[in-house]
């Protein structure tokens, strides 16, 4: 480059050892002191200063993505297993833009992310140059906080409000906007740890008006979510039901669920309302703990959105936000069943199968041979229908589950994950029409080296639309509409695709060649890709 | 499914020809009596009435798209070269938001697109749902209108509108929130075009005042953008430059710009501020004509975001949003330049070269190849440094640009480049970082048989960043951040990734093998992917 490029003397960071910083290393210090050691990026030019920043700063690891939806996901899936906020770092609004998807599932999981999104210098703004566009306002429609560095000697401060916004009950997306001239001037001092409020505990009196509702001896469901479809919270819950007879379920979507032997088996709400209709036949009384009441997850002609059952009671024992819902449990336990202990799933795994896949028997070799302590990502939607039941007697587990709805989060939320945890195996099951959304992630399980083993599902069509455009009135689609829904023309070749992308990939059209290739695929380390060619249930 | 999912009897949509159409068919049949007669789609369940209404109007071509970010960049392409928008269909605000970057682009290329936003019934939203998010606020940040539908006796209308506030100058996203309700209910009736507002003729006076700044003798430049860069905009350009000795620029990134053999050759302002410094030393006088006045894509430190060069007056001779440029330079030259004709670049085309493949070479390859009256959707960015001078006198051809910097566009525009000229042959340049974000768009080209030559500049890196992290300042950069810009880690391989998705892919590496694989691919009918290992110039 020409001398004439050269930035003028207060672009240069300094190094951290000189004790003067720049405002991406006092940010980056800031972070890494908070316990934010991750940063999962997908940068560009006005975000180079913090790129360069990453030198200075040991201990905060930057994760490359190759789109902003594999950055956010990730971003997800390490803060459900790491319970602690990654940083993620996107480009402008467009970048934040291809990010909204993954943090829409984010935000419906309660899931800390310092969301970092680089900016114009401050005084460009005003030339309203190509990449110039509304941050705030795309902010603004995930994130629990939002925030705009304006100088230099506000970043540290600002990150630190951020880890602490993010963090705090029930985990949000905080977002801080960072001009690229707040970034590239002196003058930046890292700032100390802000503590995060706390999750309030729930009234002594809640927990006995609810104790009173499960003495009714009337039909009730205990329906939990958020934190408390963790071990401590479903063993609580497992108490309760086991002492008064109500029936405990766990919110359709959890961001994180404990299941499998040694662990009470709860089961998920429903995704369609006339599977809630039917969960829910004659219950009187529906406890609330961490979760919320069942809505509808869209709207159908005809069919209430509302899934409590007419003249049933709704109780909250904690709520969905500021409350703690597994003390909450343990407490409301500790009152109706002193003695109980919880019931527990026996181990127990499906034999493996054997002939062509299909919906039915596929599931029942990830049950077969699901390795101790695994973490699902369940992105395998329609085709996963029966995984609960196989896998409800596998080694102890963690599942991950598309908690907003936004396709294309398996993968990404794989990623995460298994950064999160290195010691864990990573099983993403993933449907193929999803898949495409974020494909891109599996580069990142190669360069990682992530021990990620993603199962393709392949039937090779928008199957759950299918179904949905039945429901709408089967007469009313002919063949342009029947071709929108079909991703059969030309077939997706998975195994060509994560090949390209440095993962080994390979295909399974009969139940024993997917366990010979799920066998391998968990005994080698590092990620692979088995293409899972199961023709759809519907 | 049982009899409990069907159905109420509003929600059955009538065929066309009983005189009832429920919204969706009022709404897709308005749409093609105003002109609009391509769909590029990515729907979900909210959108499935819209889905099965394609069926009742035979004249709507449903495009499927893997992605959102190709369903709005296709959207893009195709009014560009069609002159008349497209429609898309998007599912809720995840939807939106995967195709908000394209959006963004379409947006600064005052490109008419009707955006299509499905969303909850209007009476499911309150219930907070887990895909509800903030739709509004997301399609106010690209769209010059937004309107949301609130019964089904309103969308047909609402539909007029849209595809006049689309294709009124100076052209812009309309975006059309479509509640799920207002799609399904019964008592849709088709509204009729409604008449876009026209562009605003330049008063004389202004020519005038603009041909008195012409005749002065000072150094002048002619900055045309917007519908200027098309044929009669360029040859009046060359006539005012002929007769008065200004020098003509066409704006950083046109839209779409007409070039080769025949046509005034007209430099585009560089995209680095540098660049533009040099070229506009000494000019005492900018007249813009469709184009803004030149500002920095990024800001650097040190540097200034307006190029005007010191002690430069700035004239707009027509605005780049409600006035009509070509008829302003028209009017402009028959007052200055009257018996003046144009200057036209000779026919001439580079050698083939030999050898490995450069970035100096590859271009040659193109330069000598390219067929008549090709389409060149153009995102090789550092790779395609020296494509202006390697196809100056190549065949006349279009070539699309990035107009709002937003990656991840040039798969996608060509597919709807091609599907608005399905007789003209569409070469899509492609830098590999940015083909990751949108790289399912080949499966498009690879469903609707599109006559498009993908080639993909394989550089394995980020290379634009490592020449912004230069310009930080060399020092600042050590192995993390210059890991965050690498790509070979694992190395993509496009050959795989294309076939991956039904597209017949080859690599070369070689000046050699590009011709003979630039040849084969053009010759034969249907997409085709030529990876081009060409090293980075930086």
């Amino acid at each position: 480059m020409s001398n004439e490029t050269e930035p003028d003397a207060t672009a240069v960071p300094q190094s951290a050892g000189t004790g003067e910083y720049n405002g991406a290393q006092a940010l980056i210090s800031t972070l890494v002191e908070a316990g934010v050691q991750v940063c999962f990026a997908n940068p560009g030019t006005s975000e180079m200063h913090f790129v360069a920043a990453l030198d200075s700063v040991p201990a905060m690891r930057g994760v490359l993505a190759l789109f902003e939806g594999v950055v956010t996901g990730a971003a997800d899936g390490y803060a459900r297993m790491a319970g602690k906020p990654a940083a993620t770092l996107l480009h402008l609004g467009p970048g934040l833009g291809n990010g909204l998807a993954n943090l829409h599932n984010a935000r419906r999981a309660h899931t800390p992310i310092v969301n970092i999104v680089g900016d114009h210098a401050t005084y460009h703004k005003k030339y309203d140059a190509p990449l110039e566009s509304d941050i705030d306002s795309l902010a603004g429609t995930v994130s629990g906080w939002v925030r705009r560095s304006g100088t230099v000697a506000e970043v540290a401060t600002d990150a630190a409000d951020a880890v602490a916004a993010a963090s705090g009950p029930p985990g949000r997306i905080a977002t801080l906007i960072l001009p690229a001239d707040a970034s590239w001037s002196a003058g930046g001092t890292p700032a100390a740890p802000v503590a995060p409020k706390a999750r309030q505990t729930v009234a002594d009196t809640v927990c006995a008006d609810v104790a009173k509702v499960l003495g009714s001896g009337e039909p009730t469901v205990l329906l939990i979510g958020g934190l408390a479809t963790h071990e401590e919270g479903l063993r609580a819950a497992s108490r309760i039901a086991t002492a008064t007879g109500a029936k405990v379920f766990a919110e359709t979507f959890p961001a994180r669920i404990r299941r499998g032997a040694g662990l009470p088996a709860v089961e998920r709400l429903g995704y369609l309302a006339e599977q809630v209709g039917y969960q829910l036949t004659g219950v009187r009384h529906i406890i609330l703990a961490g979760a919320r009441s069942p809505v509808s997850f869209f709207a159908y002609p005809g069919k209430p959105s509302d899934l409590v059952p007419e003249g049933a009671q709704v109780h909250t024992l904690a709520n969905d936000t500021t409350e703690d819902p597994t003390a909450a449990l343990i407490a409301l336990a500790d009152l109706v069943a002193e003695q109980v202990e919880p019931v527990l799933a026996p181990a127990s795994r499906p034999a493996l199968p054997t002939g062509p896949l299909t919906a039915r028997n596929w599931v029942d070799v990830v049950g077969a041979l699901l390795p101790e302590n695994a973490i699902i990502a369940d992105e395998a939607n329609t085709s996963g229908l029966l995984l609960p039941t196989a896998t409800a007697g596998a080694p102890a587990h963690d599942v991950l589950t598309l908690t907003g709805g936004a396709i294309g989060y398996g993968l990404p939320v794989a990623t995460g994950a298994a950064i999160a945890c290195p010691d864990r195996p990573v099983l993403c099951l993933q449907a193929d029409g999803s898949a495409m959304y974020t494909l891109s992630a599996l580069w990142t399980h190669a360069r990682e080296n992530l021990n990620i083993t993603t199962i393709i599902l392949a039937n090779a069509a928008y199957a759950i639309l299918r179904m949905e455009l039945q429901r709408v009135g089967a007469s009313a689609g002919g063949p342009k509409a029947a071709d929108l829904l079909d991703l059969s023309r030309p077939n997706l070749d998975f195994v060509s695709l994560a090949n390209g992308m440095g993962v080994p990939g390979s295909r399974a059209t009969t139940a024993e060649e997917l366990a010979t290739l799920l066998t391998t695929a968990l005994a080698e380390p590092g990620p692979h890709l088995i293409e899972a060619v199961v023709p759809s249930l519907l």
